[in-house]
């Protein structure tokens, strides 16, 4: 079975320095495929970085899905064969913002996701995103793509894992909040990304950032869990930019089966779950 | 706050002797009772054990709900002052048989719940059930069961979480499936329990059992979370019968407020999760 290399790279990006950020992601994109990775995750808005103060500095930084970040993006996985998916700050055509993650290859731009469940202060800065996580075929593979919170729900994991998706990529901005886990303890974060992967049969990359930033520090802690759960490598550090990878057997997530008579997607009961898709929002 | 003592015994059931099986049980919940336990949960199909040959096996250990094995619980917790929520093989009026969980305390049986995910051969002897979780007022608790499989449905738990369920009892039987994972991993099951706690911000008190039977081993691991996702007891050993116990202050279930624009359950998008509803079974 062949495999694909998968890395994330758990960068620092400069609050602001969308040109620093763009030369960073570069470098960092670059090392990896040097390494050997043909998929590579950044994080959740990686050119801009996170923190911002509203919508006008928000507004002040963003770019559509065919602005210079993403543009480059595409000419960087084209002159490095390797797919990319990343985070940055979207303005809709609508004039609308959106925190959004481009999966892009040299051949353009494969898809723009926007993120669905925002995450504190983003509800004041961007619009939610209403479409579903696309799964997307790179070769291969079949990957997709959610930004940090939206792992926490079950429900939006489950969508593309339905829809035959191999390989989850969440480009994420994991920030530390108080009160600290017990000592020894994963951080919840990468509890529950295992469970994701575990529960749904599939691979899940997270790409976390790290370096505080305007007084908020970030979990780090980058991994990628197996479709039986467990990490093949990470958790990163939780403050050192680093570039984590492994090959991913994507076939893997295409059997499952968990015993003689169990499928964990076949063993659903649809008709007992439709209370969880009634109402608005 | 005042907190709930809930306690799992993690017992070891003698494969087919209801009688000493009920002794077994009502010595571990006595015992429970005794270190100031409130509300005890057993295991998965505690009166009889769990690998029956076949159906024939197991209607020949099937009881009715008022039947001797939980009218025997429903008198022990009138004399002890407690609520217990333990498995049992159920034989329904039909005559089909249920993997099942009552809810019981002095008053009576305040619910029945039959396993609606069966797991491996269970199938060739169960009726799933379809009824939900049910959601119930013990005093000022508000509690929840399913069985063992069900767990990793995240959308089985978080119906009764939407429901208002701020602890969830899962009697369980979590047999030993190869390959074992990496060296210093808790077992997936727990990872599995400790996200859904998290993702529902609700106490998950999981009872497994212990003893090898029929070639069959088990996880043994039982654990208590509470609504972030830590073990706030256990997770229990691997092989030893033992009880675990925690004071849960079930209140903070009420609070799903993770940041101060972010509630687990009001974030959610229900009008783009249709699809989760879609078909039968």
């Amino acid at each position: 079975m062949e495999a694909v290399n998968v890395s994330c790279c758990q960068i620092a990006p400069h609050f602001g320095d969308v040109a620093a950020n763009r030369s960073l992601c570069e470098r960092a994109v670059a090392e990896a495929a040097g390494q050997g990775a043909e998929l590579v995750v950044l994080p959740e808005l990686a050119t801009t970085g996170y923190v911002f103060t509203g919508p006008d500095e928000a507004a002040a930084l963003a770019e559509p899905a065919d602005g210079p970040s993403v543009r480059g993006w595409v000419a960087l996985a084209g002159r490095l064969g390797v797919t990319i998916v990343g985070g940055w700050c979207e303005r809709g055509s609508s004039g609308h913002l959106y925190n959004s993650a481009a999966v892009v290859t040299g051949d353009g731009v494969a898809a723009v996701y926007r993120k669905a469940h925002l995450w504190d202060g983003e509800k004041l800065i961007f619009s939610q995103g209403s479409a579903r996580p696309p799964v997307l075929s790179i070769g291969d593979a079949r990957i997709s793509v959610m930004i940090c919170y939206d792992l926490e729900f079950p429900e939006w994991v489950r969508l593309p894992a339905l829809a035959g998706a191999q390989l989850l990529c969440v480009p994420a901005n994991w920030p530390v909040m108080p009160p600290p886990g017990p000592p020894g303890e994963r951080p919840m974060e990468v509890v529950r990304a295992q469970a994701a992967a575990s529960t749904n049969r599939i691979f899940i990359a997270v790409c976390d950032r790290v370096g505080p930033e305007r007084g908020v520090d970030w979990v780090g802690h980058s991994v990628i869990c197996d479709p039986d759960g467990w990490p093949i490598t990470g958790p990163a550090p939780a403050a050192v930019a680093c570039t984590i990878g492994a090959g991913c057997s994507l076939a893997l997530a295409d059997n499952k089966a968990i015993s003689g008579h169990n499928d964990v997607l076949a063993d659903r009961r649809p008709g007992l779950y439709r209370a969880l898709g009634e109402g608005n929002g």
